[in-house]
């Protein structure tokens, strides 16, 4: 599915679908995150007018993600808790290069594999018998979203580097990408 | 004005009215920041439903002036540059305690009193001679946004703290603020 190389455990799955409370929560703060990242590559980048352009959009996006998933909590009477962290996504930070360009490059080939997986893993939640209906059709809407900021992000790479560059380079970090998820412990969270 | 306790100095409204350019690409940083900050609340204080619902408005707010700074740049021809650090804001947040709770109400109230003084510049643009027409506009509904905000943060203070206290160590850190305000270069950056 998109560029990625393996698929989530099943595990994972049942785990998921059996601590929603964690899974929303662990959720909320992902998307807080997300857009944290968007206002980090406009201050990293101010002067790539197209990748501010991008990003002012998904960090829009990403908040009113935010504040559905908050609402739902609420109205849920779930309290939010503090970030446990997130080992995947650091995990396969550690790939990011510290050059430049490659560093651009590879912060934006990152953020789109950890879309790409959050896109297949809002999938597998929505076709989750254990799930309410209500929120299965909410994770069919993420489904969608995440998938077209995976675009945006591959998108925005091939606005600055060769096509076969980006390609390479993707193919890269997907197999990196595959080795961590397949190390994952299937915790109760989004990346878990 | 609201908390102020020192005027701004006549010379920085000459200087930045001469150097608008410079004094735009900070003000677009002040405002990525300040929703950047809405977010670190959000990290550090999931669990205060009030304060992430107010912290969830503010984003959006910040980031629609960012977006309406940034098109204006653009617009001009400019293109942004590096963030070149706001020595005010540091200088300031240096007073921030420590351990909790004073660490909550002292963010609230150094964020009030950032958005008092950036108030407080805006409407000292608005009324520069030196500014096009339209552009001290912009300034107007932007000293009347940045008020708000000030009273978002105190409102928030409140909420959490007894009035007492909140008015005691407003007051201290009011007298610090105009300390650090009178030892600035008079730079074309919004808290130069």
């Amino acid at each position: 599915m998109l560029c990625l190389k393996c698929e989530t455990n099943k595990e994972w799955v049942e785990i998921a679908s059996r601590n929603l409370e964690s899974i929303m929560i662990d959720h909320a703060h992902c998307e807080r995150k997300a857009a944290s990242n968007g206002m980090s590559m406009i201050l990293r980048y101010p002067e790539k007018t197209e990748l501010v352009k991008e990003m002012m959009d998904l960090i829009d996006e990403e908040m009113s993600h935010f504040r559905f998933v908050f609402n739902e909590l609420h109205s849920r009477g779930i309290t939010m808790t503090r970030d446990t962290g997130d080992r995947y996504a650091q995990l396969l930070s550690e790939h990011i290069r510290k050059p430049e360009p490659h560093k651009l490059l590879d912060l934006l080939l990152v953020d789109a594999l950890i879309e790409a997986r959050s896109c297949e893993r809002f999938l597998l939640l929505s076709k989750s018998e254990s799930i309410p209906e209500d929120l299965r059709k909410v994770y069919h809407d993420l489904f969608v979203s995440e998938a077209g900021h995976y675009r945006t992000f591959t998108d925005i790479a091939r606005l600055y580097f060769p096509a076969e560059t980006v390609k390479t380079r993707l193919e890269e970090l997907a197999d990196i990408e595959a080795e961590i998820v397949k190390g994952l412990q299937n915790l109760p969270t989004v990346h878990g």
